[in-house]
């Protein structure tokens, strides 16, 4: 995609393996869960960089030119095949046509390279691979019969030399505690709303053990029996120790913790033999522009709109994780939601595309993605989300080969009828629902996904040139499509069973396959009709208890034109997060429970994450569904602009797009849309006006009461409807 | 095998994932070849170890005990699924049943574990695993439902808690030159023979460069512009730069360089601004015990045989090497080699299994072993040739899925008659060859080792208790056997042709697939006499120039009874290399060349490398085929001693096995064996007498001349024959 790829192209920055600096700056995100002190991390397998790489670049030069080479690694310099001497910091290139293959070795870190010279700079454009073959013919001279299979170069935004990939860190700032109260043996520091950072010991002296306990709750943080997080601190003058890392620091004035934590109160229990003048925090977090913003009449859902994009911003880390307490891991199905948000946020496509590496890792493909079916199809998916909202086909490019082996890995497990079926190793997640719901057989859930993936397959095979595979692809997506409502449609229930077990139909009806078969476009009009009627508008459907499914449920009723039946559950759902003291949102919430009941998950009493990713989903239905963009091609090449007011009087909001931002401004007699660039048309529903005014353009007439009319150019328009 | 894994679960050792431990340290073995001061990694990927592990043992104990624990990483201790806080050093385990689960991150160095406690500590009966699946049901609870792959952990000898793996080094020991001379514009070092190691600079002082020149002729060290190592020194007063790597240090009293180099000589020039002292070394070893011994009354061979076990050793590094001087890398077919020396002479089987992983690498594969055809093969072979001498099931049950997966990419590469051809990417190597050989279309010689690796795959399923691949192996090498004679022997030469290309059948008849035809079993009796008639010692055909090829050769003609003939081949081709002065063996030798041009190869005036493992075979020649000794079943349980003198008026010498040694004695009248363990039998043609008389036992006429007799336990026989 355009201004993506220019950037990258404009200026040297520092260039790796593809993936290779995703997965080891994962590792690291990933290492970090703690539980009361334990080191605990994932229980997947973790896949690593190639710790040789090659980097080379065909050079033209006019002139002789001098280049500053920084590398992370051992290293050596090739010219026109020609090794150099040592490992230089400066090179002359000399002028005409040459070739440039610099080999770079680092087994603790990624190898990683950095040119600066006049015209010759590493960039995107650097071809790379791990295992080039140079052939040596019996006569001792290099042949041509070369093998090698070279990449385009990763690289992110670290344009300085001197900002080493290896030694990236988020930012920090400080902050202190809004409030403090003595409790018992202890103090019970409040910083106001949920953060995450690394607590700050401040003038700390004597001989003893400071104990710290973190909650999101003040019962999580006083309850030391049984919080979930927790840090140990053996201070000896000042010698401090962190127990639970075993490491031993001198300390001048303040002592800052190593591991960081999410909280929002800690408890500090501090040995009479200590001294410690005050506790305070260095918030960390990931720069981003917000370049996304909502506001209507209704104060309640601006407070869910600011509190979905800080829920946001906390989980928006190195990568997306799921939440910032307890797992802050990488997961699948928790990611493609953060992207589709990000979306309609941040547009912060570099981190989009740093959580897909990672979440794909290295062949061989030993598991389903964090080993779970449903989360490997979400990867699937979420690539050609990524294409539609930045156009972006070089990165679909650079992951095919890893799609590829993927999808080999998936069809290599189903079974007589072509389906997927967990078979031993597989997790079959689905939600954490709170009915009894089989995970055996075919569940009609994941075939959804698995042929929504087949269909990813073909649209990727087709955009990277691949026709066998688009073939390929498409024919085992379109005999899968031709199966799934024949094995799985109650015609009685006019709805979608939940699975086929034992050769057996289910009874069961539930929400999560009707929904996903209306968004991703698996029933015919009249069936999405039955579907909303028997099964997403029926109180006797089980009901979903997490913002995760909801995020799905709520968009398949948008979808339908539901908007403002969706208006008032988010105010109910989120809006009673609130009222629940929330300031941030959660990662389960189910209205009928009261009190401490909300803090409990997976059998712990406070086991359950107060600041997670899939609880923000609003910032993505008010994007998508009521200011109503979208786009229609890759990048925004095309997009649709739909507002729909759903109940509110006004609102206005922009949607930040590849080359700018779309604006739009609704209320009951107005709608105002500014693109700065691109090609789109608003679609929208007349009010007052039969025949409504148009400030430029021609007005369309689309079907019963509903209008288009084109921006043709990046323009403004205003329309009494 | 019995000791050695006996040995192995006897006392605490550092543990860690099987082949990890090993592909990293290669990683840094492979990594340190330069040229004239540049970094010159392989060409071929290089995998890196699983960054998570965890170990587990089931205890049970009878009082409740203390363990001390230390890792190479970061770690977390898990009893009975429960986390203990922090990285805890030592721990107290209860008595009775208990799980104990310890999961160590760790990217720059393998995860590794050591546990010390009087009955509980880390060995090779620990459990580990890369991706240990830890269901959690929705009821918060683990699941039993996991599929996690469990392998015995991988070790070696590192027993104490202070030999930290990452920390391994080889022995080192100062030694001085033995004569030193100014030549031109600096000082010519020699260190009267071959040598490995670290130069130390004495005494230095001034500011300027010291230019160091390695050679292992002196024609080598002299030439300044073409010689292949050297090092660059800057000297500014106590600060030291080294210039290749870019790395300054603080030198007090003498200055050892940091990377090692082989050299017998070295030319050491210095700046008049900079003072020397004295130039000395530091010798690197891998400390072995030579447990096999030869001599005989030719005292040329005395000598062959010892420059031969010296070359050995210096090429038994952490891996068995090519060669000291160049490579310095583990390839495959130079490594076949190596293991069959070594076990006649140090029987060092943990160097035998660091040096499989290595070349094996890591799933998937994507080229074949150091990207040769043959050299996969050998890859294969080399492992059930371990289980021959060693009998160590556990090893081949431990790389068995390695070996299936290597065995997959073969079979995916076959052409429509099940054979392999060259493919893109793959080097077909056969040997460095002074005439020319087509390397296209199916060569005889490679589908001999693809038949026998087959075969060995065949073996191997069968030993780990798989029947289904043994069948299926088992089948496989049946097809292909059968089809080798019908497509390569030509009935008028009575001989393999080289290869098919293109349906045309070659006229080229060389000794490269009718040798290996011989020793390994492809040709019927009178198939074989015809071939050695017609090609083995045919002076017509072309002659092989390698010690490498020349191991095979004379090995097929051992098979064939041809001791005597061999034996003035060695003393003609090895006694050569000896008077050119040869202080260890070459990687190349043609008798037909003189003077400077034994120093090149590849074109480059000293590019060969003038120690080179493959230019040790006497050592397996005169261990296997003179004192006549192998083993007929796994690690010796029953072997064969067939002395032979080949023209020596008498010999002895001893042969390591897994439990003890054979020492063999012969001269024209008397065969004397003595064996410390196993059972096995003497087998000998008589001589003087009609009917030998033997000390012991029972003799046996086997046919025409041969007798043979059992030694049925450990002991001694004296035969007179």
């Amino acid at each position: 995609m355009g201004n993506i790829m220019k950037n990258k192209t404009s200026c040297p920055t520092w260039i790796w393996y593809p993936g290779d600096y995703e997965i080891w700056l994962g590792n690291k995100m990933n290492n970090r869960r703690t539980e009361r002190g334990a080191f605990f991390p994932p229980f997947w397998k973790m896949d690593s960089h190639y710790v040789t790489v090659e980097f080379s670049k065909k050079l033209h030069l006019q002139k002789e030119e001098e280049i500053c080479i920084a590398a992370e690694g051992q290293y050596n310099v090739k010219l026109d095949g020609k090794l150099q001497f040592g490992m230089p910091e400066t090179f002359k290139l000399p002028a005409g046509e040459h070739s440039l293959n610099i080999k770079v070795w680092s087994q603790a870190t990624p190898p990683a390279l950095y040119i600066k010279g006049e015209t010759v700079y590493t960039d995107a454009t650097w071809k790379v691979t791990y295992e080039d073959k140079e052939w040596i013919d019996e006569s001792g001279k290099a042949s041509d019969t070369s093998a090698t299979i070279y990449m385009d170069a990763g690289c992110w935004n670290l344009d300085e030399m001197s900002q080493r990939p290896s030694a990236f860190t988020l930012a920090r700032r400080p902050e202190r505690a809004v409030s403090q109260q003595n409790k018992k043996e202890g103090v019970l520091y409040d910083f106001g709303r949920e953060t995450f950072g690394f607590l700050v010991l401040e003038g700390l002296s004597g001989k003893g053990l400071v104990n710290i306990y973190y909650g999101e709750s003040p019962e999580e943080a006083l309850d030391t029996e049984y919080g979930e997080m927790l840090d140990r601190i053996a201070v000896d003058g000042q010698q401090v120790t962190d127990l639970a890392l075993n490491r031993t620091s001198v300390v001048v004035d303040s002592y800052v913790l190593e591991n960081s934590k999410a909280f929002r109160y800690v408890y500090v229990m501090v040995d009479k033999s200590v001294k410690l003048d005050n506790v305070s925090m260095q918030y960390e977090y990931l720069p981003e522009s917000y370049r996304a913003s909502f506001q209507c009449d209704d104060e309640e859902l601006n407070r869910i709109w600011k509190v979905s994009a800080y829920t946001m911003h906390l989980t928006t880390r190195e990568f997306f994780i799921d939440g910032i307490k307890r797992d802050r891991w990488v997961w699948s199905g928790d990611a493609i939601q953060s992207y589709l948000m990000n979306y309609y946020l941040f547009f912060d496509t570099e981190t989009v595309k740093r959580t897909i590496w990672l979440l794909r890792g290295k062949d061989p493909v030993t598991s389903h993605t964090n080993t779970i079916m449903d989360y490997t199809f979400y990867w699937f998916i979420s690539i050609y989300d990524y294409y539609m909202y930045t156009g972006d086909k070089h990165f679909v490019s650079q992951i095919y080969p890893r799609m590829q082996t993927m999808m080999e890995y998936v069809l290599g497990r189903t079974n007589k009828d072509g389906m997927v079926e967990g078979l031993t190793g597989d997790w079959i997640f689905v939600d954490w629902a709170d009915f009894p719901m089989s995970k055996q057989g075919a569940l009609t859930f994941e075939q959804i996904l698995f042929c929504k993936s087949l269909e990813t397959m073909n649209l990727c095979a087709d955009l990277v040139g691949n026709e066998e595979d688009a073939t390929k692809y498409g024919k085992l997506a379109v005999e899968l499509r031709a199966k799934l409502l024949p094995t799985f449609w109650n015609e009685e229930k006019q709805a979608l069973i939940h699975n086929v077990e034992q050769g057996r139909r289910s009874e069961q009806i539930n929400k999560f396959p009707n929904m996903f078969a209306i968004t991703l476009g698996y029933l015919d009009e009249e069936q999405k009709v039955s579907v909303m009627k028997n099964v997403m508008l029926n109180e006797e459907v089980l009901k979903i208890t997490t913002p995760y499914m909801r995020f799905y449920e709520l968009e398949a009723m948008c979808g339908m034109g539901y908007q403002k039946q969706v208006m008032k559950e988010m105010k109910a759902y989120w809006g009673g997060m609130l009222r629940e003291g929330a300031t941030s949102f959660w990662e389960k919430y189910n209205p009928d429970e009261h009190g401490v009941q909300h803090l409990a998950m997976y059998g712990r009493p406070y086991g359950k994450s107060l600041c997670h990713a899939w609880g923000a989903s609003p910032i993505y239905l008010l994007g998508k569904y009521y200011l109503g963009v979208k786009p229609v091609k890759g990048g925004y090449e095309e997009f649709e602009v739909k507002p729909v007011l759903g109940g509110l009087k006004w609102m206005e909001g922009s949607v930040p797009t590849p080359c700018g931002d779309i604006r739009v401004y609704m209320d009951d007699k107005i709608i105002k849309v500014n693109a700065t660039c691109g090609k789109g048309y608003v679609y929208f529903a007349s009010g007052c006006h039969q025949t409504p005014e148009v400030s430029t353009g021609t007005l369309e007439k689309v079907s019963n009461g509903y209008f288009r009319i084109w921006m043709d150019n990046a323009g403004e328009i205003s329309i009494k409807y």
